[in-house]
């Protein structure tokens, strides 16, 4: 079992980068939710590929068919299920991808867990195309948030070491996610983003690539979402953004750097604002034994670098089992962290609205 | 739904900090194991209080009690239930603090979350105590993995700005381990330990507390264990860990640093180690595409500094809904990290034993 | 994984008949809900042995301990955990009966399953005592299910072919609950229950026993609840119900009879009932569609009678891969349908409350 | 959460009766396992609609495109989804069903779950046609547990009150399946078949519709499948077997018949049949204790009869709450059983191949 997440709604993810299509099955929305199926695909045309210089040329058109759990466009209680087909479907059996494992990929890891039968086409169901499906339960769950008060928003907090600003732990708004959305790359400051483009750029001039960070918030979430122990919000939204190729590692509110501090440097002292208990930091990052404390829900994700880049590098052959060189050839992504801001915050809807509807 | 963790064998926490018991049960372990009593004692005794003059002085005796899974000492495919009796049974009311929530602590959340029936007693189920049936569990998955030739070991990376030296990614090995158990302080090299304790006694000195990081490894793994997306090894382990109190971020291999290098930096060739397949570098933290690659698995968990601390700060009370201050009184660890170190042990074994049956 | 049940709460049930304890722990309890201890134990008395000379004297006192999940007998929100000690541990190998399997007991399979390692002892984690915690967790149920205005109550429908009358399918009521409860064997009728001791006691005479088939109704059930396809109210009742030993069917409503007539006569017409929607026959047993309707949920489980026999019978030396006979040696129960009567209305209360909350 | 099943697979159901498409992604599946599409398309044939004079005549073409999950006809690990088109999309609302349930349908029970958003068009969710994609599941796992030596095959026990024998519980083999698949309605007595069919036809003629009783033997499975309590295989087959629309009761083994029975009469002694372990009779339906003993697993499902009938029954309108009648109008099947026999296989083949997995 695998592809599967949530607890009241189910996410079940299929499909391979070249099978004839991917998509997603939704169990468990509540009916009666009108989904507007237009902001579904504005959504989702954030993280199309072929939107800038930056990224992959390749023709993908990941417009979902919705094939059930709709009846006039509002739900009906039945799983929602959503495909894209594959228009790049593949016969050609990536022989030579499948004995050179390309480093730091899934395909060395893939090729032992599934004795050789794996995909190999295009990273097969590892691939971080199968974000896109992702993305459309994810663009669902937003829209659904938001009607319940909650907005979800992301933005790249550093590429190529250079660095946005961060989100204000306590003042972060709704106008900040539109600043973002207005930049040419997705950024509170554009000139933050106009100094990564030239990190990606630099990169790619070289064969090389790029990682990042991306910082997420939700604001207008109630105190009170989540569980102790196992289903806090944090092991939540942990246990989806792990689910997003290439992330490795995450942290809420302070995080590492609160690590360094005292207890009376990170602590959140608490306050009345008017008829509401707030803190004056949020250093805790909205989570406070797993459960949401009403402030905003702060997270960032650490993306390494893409894999796929065009230096010669070391590998093995499997089949010979000797020592050999791969360079990967084609176009690739210097840097998926643009794209990925989405990715995101779909991940981050989906873990949170999930939680809403377990408490 | 909360505590419980895992997909063959699931682990169900139970207990508050002043309930008249703790305890854990066990589903899913195989039948015909041998469980070695003295030291799972052992390993629990790494976590108990009282070891040294940095830990609360409170009188724990945290040795479980086995109530069903083992015939003759030997697992009988029954689930295995431990229980550890609380001998510092309360029945006050802890009146004052479900009025005023320790800033960073649960509390808040907790009287949210369960409208004020929350057992406030010494933070009831999100008491760090709730870490000792954790370490039950985790110390048999210990013992069954060293058995199928699996060793995870875990030091203090960092104390309040004091750093050990990290683990090697590649050659990190069971003598490193034991260098750290023979350690006052768990880590590899002792006047790191040192620097931490001038660092933790300095803040205790205070009235205050210093957070820390953990790092720990997992050899020994064969290739192929964990599944794509969300069952990958980085979700699994995310997910147990985040179940541990105080954590608040956690890294794979290079992680948050990683996202900062390029591709050519960050990627782990692969080359033929005899007739093993290695990888050069282990950015990649033993798991690629959530799957392990047979290099040995490295995470850190940043823990933030105790929240209690003797020193006021800001809060409201709840009935009064007003601004109050709290000084929290008694006696509290200024540090729990030394003490958590087997706990991330515990939970990494348990997601890992997990992981290998469900393969 | 085995003996773990729901979806909202989870019933993790632990032990063996003559471990140290069996036990329950029950995750997901909302907080703030009072519990009634003696009511339990009144609950569980009806279940417990040596209450009629019909059952097992066994001396057993069955009344658990409650180790968490309380605040001043109300839920903190946190699992709560009951035990109840075995005073009957025996330290005996059961050498034998591990080597001869007892006709239609669980010994052969257990021994297969867990390559000898099972414990054998007196049915091991296999035991009808296992229904002690079951009737634990289903007792807290039953008293939350009746706050919310649902009542459950079962009766013996037969025993070694004498009937009692059936609940009436639209209009059962807490009165026949309570003339059940009256009576020395619960039916509705007295004079079925002295039938049915006859045929008891008679089996009792010749070394034999005898099955039967309880009848289990739940009123006061909103419509609405469960699921579509594999979450309905039959699948949940029936996932926990093949849980109690010894049941091989079960049936809702018209059940099996329902199998041999027409639409015309099986179909339950729909009229108003004052404001409320109702049906004049209730032969789809209060479930369409896997969702109830709101009439009386209605459903009944055949037990096959006690395997346990003093009767010499066909077995097999598992050593010796030989023939052998066996014959059950010491005190027997002939007939566990009596006793079984408050195990089916605990399940029933475990299934329905659970999908309750998992509305 | 509704319509998934499984534990090592996870089968999700998702489709309404005239949505764009119902579908089914089984996710954990093994790499490495060849699927004959061909074969599949076959069994599912046995299923579709139009085959006989039986069944409805609409138009369909339930053969499933396969979107994911395999590389050259091999299972490569990923999840494996499969699509039907509906062609027979309908754009009308359907407002008279939506106003007035049909006696026994799932109709009312849904208005009120889903709070008058269901889809009502020819049942939606709740359709028989979602037996299309669990039969393709099904017909997968049929496959795979052929090769491991399993083989399932399912007949008509009874229609209308016409019987079939049964199987022989001790000595059912593959050539019973193969009888069954070469009558013209699928029973073991070619005349049984004949009596059953003129029940459906008389009752066909009257506007009505007959219900039946369904029984299923597995061979060849070994013994020490399933787990204790919740897990045991007649949990698993009975949680999936409620999955499938109109099934009232299932009984494994003696079941209903053996509530009546004595011990001595009902037990199955143990013998040694060269070097395996057998039973003379089978009363316990190939499980005890929840697990496979190693002979014929066996059990029977009964069948309402179809609920659309042309007959004028009672029903209410929902909108104004008041008594009406309603005459189900068009095509309907007088009978579904017959349809079902490969629906009640595939069912059981998913829990017992999830079972095997389970291990």
């Amino acid at each position: 079992m695998s592809s599967l997440y949530g607890k009241k709604i189910r996410i079940s993810i299929f499909g391979q980068s070249h099978s004839p299509a991917i998509g997603v099955s939704i169990d468990g929305l509540p009916a009666g939710i009108r989904i507007d199926i237009a902001e579904l695909r504005a959504f989702l045309r954030r993280r199309a590929p072929g939107q800038s210089d930056l990224a992959t040329a390749r023709a993908e058109n990941d417009m979902p068919e919705i094939l059930s759990g709709l009846a006039r466009e509002i739900t009906c209680g039945a799983p929602l299920a959503m495909i894209i087909r594959n228009t790049d479907v593949r016969a050609a059996d990536y022989a030579e991808m499948r004995d050179t494992p390309r480093p730091s990929h899934a395909d060395f890891a893939a090729h032992i867990k599934f004795g050789g039968h794996q995909d190999a086409a295009g990273g097969g169901h590892f691939s971080g195309r199968l974000t896109a499906p992702l993305c459309a339960a994810g663009g669902i769950c937003l829209q659904i948030l938001r009607s319940l008060g909650v907005s979800i928003g992301a933005h790249i907090l550093q590429i190529g070491g250079a660095w946005d600003d961060p989100f204000d732990p306590v003042g972060v708004s709704v106008m900040d996610f539109e600043t973002i959305r207005n930049n040419p790359l997705p950024t509170l400051r554009r000139e933050a983003g106009e100094a990564m483009r030239l990190r990606i750029t630099d990169a790619r001039d070289k064969g090389d690539s790029v990682g990042g960070i991306i910082e997420c918030a939700a604001i207008g979430l109630p105190a009170g979402l989540g569980d102790p122990i196992f289903d806090g919000i944090e092991n939540r939204i942990a246990a989806i953004i792990f689910g997003i190729p290439a992330i490795k590692g995450i942290e809420f509110g302070s995080g590492f750097a609160g690590a360094a501090l005292r207890g009376s440097e990170n602590n959140d002292g608490f306050y009345m604002d008017g008829e509401n208990v707030r803190t004056r930091t949020n250093n805790h990052g909205g989570i406070l034994g797993g459960i949401t404390s009403g402030m905003p829900v702060l997270f960032r994700a650490a993306y390494k670098p893409t894999p796929s880049i065009g230096i010669r590098q070391e590998s093995v052959s499997l089949a010979r089992a000797e020592n050999t060189y791969i360079q990967v050839q084609g176009r690739h992504d210097p840097c998926i962290v643009p794209r990925a801001v989405p990715c995101v915050e779909a991940a981050a809807a989906i873990a949170l609205y999930d939680a809403w509807l377990d408490r």
